[in-house]
């Protein structure tokens, strides 16, 4: 029987993760460690300066017989895994983590933000086969339709494949119906930014404020394998990431000019 | 004239980044965008859910009559990159960012939490030189003699040399005076987690609650270029990082032999 460990950025209560319960339940034991409040854009940030409160809110059995337990956490996705790891499977890791599903890409530089993907990332520190999913879709009610339809299909792969320990995936899903998708493809983190970052306001007070707001911009020249436009274009893409970001190209630059 | 941006995750307040400017202003004009409040662990967290204060703190000129120019956002290390390249160089991409000087270790996977580095990945994101530097030793009044002794050599280097778009440094000093260390080595991002994350305690009513705490263990099997290892073995280490983390041999891998 597999153990499936599952998290999120979004919170217990998002439709994504809803869904995703569901899905991974047909493989095996689910158990849920969730933020208890929304997380977008915390990256690998963890809580060192407050105490974290961690609770049980559901258990039940799924159709097949597999079981649900769901907790929640005062946290962020990376507490969330280390809270999993440190109070739940002391002794045997996951079989597989799921980050998910996020409302909102993460691909291209999103994935350097990505709460869904701190998870991910938090998980293969632990030697965890990690993954994280995300629909480019930021709204409450999205539709994964396309993810219930093609996950499966992707798993089936998964579950075959030995991948580099230090080796997590990013899938990314368009905004469309399962029909609409021109297919899955394996890709790169593509190259963008954001611009106009922040919109400027005036308080009551007359003093000013800002809000994080911006604009994507793409800064690839390639496009055949760059993730942000092949899901543009309506492709599923999977990246695989590595925790190891150490640029091994410099290392040798820097080794044989520098003068130390 | 270099124009030198400036910021760090232990605030504006800190003994690190008050050396730090003191030792770049000999360099260039200085401006400084730092966190009002500490954000240690913040990884590349950005602010989508609040908004922020952004003030002008204080102008001065450094004895080579260099200006230094230092404002505080209420937001993380990531927010001030961002917020510095919206409000303050609009037209023109500083010639330099440093973040800094941590207050403790970012080597190994630290990098993956560091705030820090995450001031650095948002500036290599803006196609800006970027350099973490951090001191291993967490106390407020960490003693940075090393730094100011050696920095400037590195820098000497730094300023000579193309390095790849997309790359920035994580300079990583022992916590030790200048004549006990035993060289600089270029080395590569050490494997190592923590263990015992957790703090279990009981509040005033009988409830649980939790601190993060844990121990840092080392998973690294070659000992000579993890820079974790050379660090506590007293040497200055130098990591070249890219934002890109795509494992492209993975990529390869899964194109041969998924079925998609």
């Amino acid at each position: 029987m597999r153990e499936i460990l599952i998290t999120n950025d979004d919170s217990y209560t998002s439709k994504g993760i809803k869904v995703i319960i569901k899905l991974l339940a047909e493989y095996g034991n689910v158990t849920v460690v969730a933020p208890k409040e929304p997380q977008s854009g915390k990256s690998v940030a963890v809580t060192l300066n407050a105490p974290l409160r961690f609770n049980l809110h559901e258990t039940y059995t799924h159709t097949n017989g597999n079981k649900v337990t769901i907790y929640t956490l005062t946290g962020t996705p990376s507490d969330c895994v280390k809270m999993a790891m440190n109070d739940l499977f002391v002794n045997d890791l996951p079989d597989l983590l799921v980050s998910g599903i996020n409302h909102g890409s993460n691909a291209s530089s999103g994935a350097l933000y990505s709460g869904t993907l701190s998870a991910a990332i938090e998980g293969t520190l632990y030697n965890i086969p990690s993954i994280g999913v995300s629909v480019d879709d930021h709204s409450a009610d999205a539709d994964f339709s396309a993810v219930e339809t093609i996950l499966p299909k992707i798993l089936d792969n998964y579950f075959k494949t030995e991948l580099d320990k230090g080796v997590y995936l990013n899938i990314n899903f368009p905004k469309c119906s399962p029909d609409a998708i021109k297919g899955v493809k394996i890709a790169r983190q593509g190259k963008g930014r954001w611009t106009k970052e922040f919109e400027r306001r005036i308080d009551p007070h007359g003093k000013p404020y800002y809000w994080m707001s911006g604009e994507f911009i793409n800064t690839d020249t390639e496009t055949t394998d760059a993730d942000h436009i092949l899901l543009e274009n309506k492709y599923v893409t999977i990246v695989p990431h590595k925790i190891d970001t150490t640029d091994y190209n410099s290392v040798k630059l820097l080794e044989s000019n520098w003068i130390l």
